[in-house]
């Protein structure tokens, strides 16, 4: 420390001096790495956070090229071993969530538009792709009721799903390879941060949005209109249902009312006793079976209850021959590739982590991306579209005590069966009963108490939530998620364009200094104002700065008439960062404020910001000798004396 | 403090308990304030972080009026103290820069594809309107070239200037009274700090792209080319250039480069010796003189020089019946008024502040802005186009002496003499002359010492740079500002998802901990992890956070093999915010390490984020006991005196 420390004391202070000068550290630049080292450095930081490859060092070739296989394929990690009650575990929950798969698969197939065989497809090939690929045990992948809602809705934008339908199909396929690509490389380039911008706020929000607007599409088959609307806002489709009261099917209503009251009594069992999930798994196939049943034996269908009619049977066909890349459909094929995508992945990837954290192994984003990518890749060439992991159905498939992804593929075989021979008897399912089961299976996305606890928790994540489920809502699924990413954003930005800056005072009797306003015993420290910038200063706030800076110091002023301002102490221990902007704005300051008499201190930058304060000295040596600490303590100390003895 | 404190140790061991029972503070929770109450302080924060109604507090009512008048016209605060001497200064100032005005108002006009005499309207009611609104005493407001420029590309878009005159003049005033309202309301809404996102390595790159792309617009005058691409870009600039050598008139080529020399030689003058300031510039207006002179002399027009032609006498006529609303049009003209306005406003806000910086008063930055507007709405309804204040004109104007706003009325008025009187003196005036003084003008635009300093200090800034100066260059105006600020946000956003999480260390002797990668005598304490979080906890990266504990806590176990692992301290100091995610995560994070034996401590969370913890273990109870300690010497002598007393 270049400052003389004043040597003209008592006992008392000469000791207190002795113990500062002991501690007294300097300031110093953190050790020299070159700039490519930085770089490297910080690529690491923030592309490989989990250091995926730390295994790899100091391995022979041989095991270098296994722990690859084994961490590109994570199949080679369980299936040695695998046992026999293993199988047994995965027999059952494979059956059970096939049971689910089933109806599920048909009915959203249902809400993107599609016909009914797509969604048992696309629950045959993607799962036996995942069981290779997946790193979570429990995930149950197939159709998804959010993705396929959204796919429904964007595409019927571009081609009419009834007059136009097989355009509308390329257009589908299209859009899921483009939400393979996606994902893929979302993965493969380790950008899996992308999908933390969709904060639990807005999933919440979203989410619910997304059930109401599901449901209110579900009034047509419940209420058995004809002429629906085609918008998905809740004012077309409510000015829609009441606009054709002549269309409503008494029979129609009663059904559905009465399997509505079943599948949610089942699903509350369920909920109850999570050791009876069979009761809400099994339940969908029981009112397919139920529902098709009394169509068949009542033929209802000639007293207005509309049935799923022929499907034809066998497996899925190659698709990829029908992908089509015209220039005037590619842009709608690409941004519902994308939304679709980004949404499916968000609920795989987030299954996923839940139900990896309630067995205690571990499941790496990036690796997930890159599975769910090429699942849905391979699925746009074999006549899928979009699926991911539902949280419903991994539920089950927890709860029925799956050990490993071949219940996936237990399920996947269970579902080739019923596309090969059991497709006839679905003929006279009637769509009422498919309506009830998407209605059941959404509910469940509505949390009201986890939008009570982001209330309690947070106001302004509260309003994120809250216009994501409006936005959905009443303006459109993208739309709602787009104001609440940009809201999200917006609030982050925020924070950085207005950090807060905090004076700070000394707890008496310590060498603590906190915030006066929030600590009511630390005390200002006369002559002095202490304040820590809790951001890091770049041009987005260095411009806000300098304005609150004249404005602390006219304030200080204010209340300082006696001893008079000599010191503003500026506490850089938070801010983690400065770009040149940042370094004027520290370099102005110091200036200005040596115009008023008032000398500025740094205390305790850190290590990029004291090299580049350290730069811009290099060049401009506006720090001068001593403007440095490596505490606040040290500070006042070492700055007092002189002003101690200047007033006696 | 709940814990106990070990009290079975020795003699120094009890003085050194003693002293830090008397130290220990506790965590306590900020003063409480209801929400509105925060509401409004944060509120208060972002928008009015200057606090402009501070002078109004406790006044009556009378000079709250009087102060509310002066805030809103600055006239009012110089007007009556204005003096005879300060007239004669505005008065040498004022004529100087109408000299600079006429010629760069004329070529300016050109750049943006108008009609030359709309250049001489612009510097004619604009600066009568700043006079009364404006606060910078300095600026000298009149047409600039970069927002010229980028008019002049973004409204050929949509209507061709040579063809459809009207309608592109129409086009031109609408897009200024866009740029108009959209830069008074940033002001009304206090938004400034939005300009504040063009950081100063962006600007420095967009300038001298522009500058560059404005020079190649100029080899059209200065070689004398009659078909000319309608480009912006240097590829296509260059070969439009050499595809028509034929065109290149030698006549052109020889006045032009006399009269590039000419100029630059008067503007090096001028930038070596300050006092001579009046040689730069006057030069401008002393090259029309000549050139317009020797082309009336020789009848150089017959020669192949271009020349202006004739312009009609009268002053501005009011435009305001030639504003147009068609839908087809709209999108172009307020994409067109916000990116104009916008850069106009940066430009002339940022010279303010330099110009107020130099002579130590200050400009309000959302005062600005409405003045800025106002004259732009005002100036779209009398025939000018978009006007701000112009950095050469500004310095110019500056050196020259000006005390006041008066001198831009002495340039307006000087500018009414010309229109009314001396118009058709400008019909001989060649292109090449006015290309000659554009180029000079944007020169001063590429600041290469100004990137140099920016690529010291900071590589990712100077990136920021590059690609804002190859954006512009080789894509689009519009399109390298837009990279340019994406990269700018992007950078800050990645921070945040990526925020850095440094092992602190104690200097031994002191109660010092500082980040062990920065001082090499900052050394671990065995069986702690001391943990600094530098960013605000939220969705962004929770997850990423999550991660990256998982790794630092495994390096940590394979390094403290002998003492075992038992606290992970993490210092929230730096923590300035948590949204819900953050909260989840730290929930999260201290029932996973509990599960491993590892207790987590926090230390010293700051107001909001004491808050949140607070109310999350209202809900949930997950702090325990002892959890929080307000400095990490406290908590690391709390918790190690049952350690040490285990190891004896």
């Amino acid at each position: 420390m270049e400052r003389e420390v004043g040597n003209g004391g008592n006992g008392d202070g000469q000791v207190e001096i002795r113990v500062l000068t002991e501690r007294a550290h300097e300031v110093v630049l953190p050790p020299r790495r070159s700039t490519l080292a930085k770089m490297k450095a910080r690529a690491k930081e923030t592309f490989f956070p989990d250091d995926p490859f730390r295994h790899f060092e100091g391995m022979p070739l041989g095991t270098r090229w296994a722990l690859a296989a084994r961490y590109l394929l994570p199949v080679l990690a369980w299936a040695p071993a695998y046992s026999l009650s293993d199988l047994k575990s995965d027999l059952v929950s494979g059956l059970t969530i096939a049971s689910l798969a089933i109806p599920q698969g048909i009915s959203y197939a249902k809400l993107a538009n599609l016909p009914p065989i797509i969604g048992l497809y696309s629950s045959f090939v993607p799962p036996l792709v995942y069981a290779v690929l997946g790193s979570s045990r429990d995930l149950a992948v197939g159709p998804v009721s959010i993705a396929s809602l959204i796919m429904g809705s964007m595409l019927r934008q571009a081609a009419n799903p009834n007059t136009d339908a097989l355009l509308y199909l390329q257009l589908a396929f299209t859009s899921t390879l483009f939400a393979g690509l996606f994902q893929a490389s979302l993965g493969v380039l380790r950008l899996g941060f992308i999908i933390d911008f969709l904060s639990k706020a807005t999933l919440v929000g979203f989410m619910a949005g997304a059930a109401v607007i599901v449901s209110l599409q579900q009034l047509k088959s419940l209420l058995g209109i004809v002429h629906f609307t085609k918008q998905m806002g809740l004012v077309p489709v409510m000015g829609s249902v009441f606009h054709r009261t002549d269309e409503w099917s008494w029979q129609t209503i009663v059904m559905g009312i009465f399997f509505l009251i079943l599948l949610l009594v089942a699903r509350h069992v369920s909920m109850k006793k999570p050791k009876l999930f069979w009761v809400s798994a099994g339940a969908p196939l029981a009112c397919v079976v139920v529902s098709t049943l009394l169509v068949f034996l009542f033929k209802a269908q000639d007293h207005g209850i509309s049935i799923i009619g022929k499907l034809k049977c066998g497996l899925n066909r190659p698709s990829w021959d029908k992908l089509i890349f015209d220039s005037s459909y590619l842009g709608t094929v690409i941004k519902t590739g994308l939304v679709t995508g980004l949404i499916s992945l968000t609920e795989g990837v987030a299954v996923g982590r839940t139900f990896a954290a309630l067995k205690g192994y571990k499941v790496d984003g990036n690796k997930e991306m890159m599975a769910i990518g090429i699942m849905n890749i391979v699925g746009s060439c074999t006549s899928c579209y979009v699926t991911s992991g539902a949280f419903s159905r991994s539920a089950v498939n927890h709860n029925a005590g799956c050990k490993t992804a071949v219940s996936n593929v237990v399920m996947a075989l269970t579902v080739m069966v019923t596309l090969l021979f059991l497709m006839p008897l679905f003929v006279y399912t009637p769509n009422v009963a498919l309506g009830a089961i998407i209605v059941t299976a959404v509910v469940g996305l509505v949390d009201v108490p986890a939008a009570y606890r982001i209330w309690k928790m947070d106001k302004m994540d509260f309003l994120v939530c809250l216009c994501a489920f409006l936005g959905v809502v009443f303006v459109s699924v993208e739309g709602g998620l787009a104001i609440a990413v940009g809201l999200s954003m917006f609030r982050i930005l925020l924070q950085i364009t207005r950090p807060k800056t905090v004076i700070l005072g000394n707890i008496s009797g310590t060498n603590i200094y906190r915030s006066v306003h929030h600590y009511r015993d630390a005390v200002k420290v006369p002559g002095f104002l202490i304040v820590a910038v809790e951001a890091p200063i770049n041009f987005a706030n260095a411009t806000y700065l300098n304005e609150r800076f004249e404005r602390l110091i006219e304030e200080e002023k204010l209340e300082e008439k006696k001893v008079g301002l000599s010191f503003l102490v500026l506490d850089l221990s938070v801010v983690s960062a400065v770009d040149t902007s940042g370094i004027s704005f520290l370099m102005d300051l110091k200036r200005s404020m040596e115009k008023r008499g008032i000398e500025v201190i740094f205390v305790n930058p850190v290590g990029e910001v004291m090299e580049k304060l350290q730069r811009a000295n290099d060049i401009d040596n506006f720090l001068g000798g001593g403007s440095l600490f490596l505490t606040i303590e040290e500070a006042i100390f070492v700055l007092s004396c002189p002003l101690v003895k200047g007033s006696t």
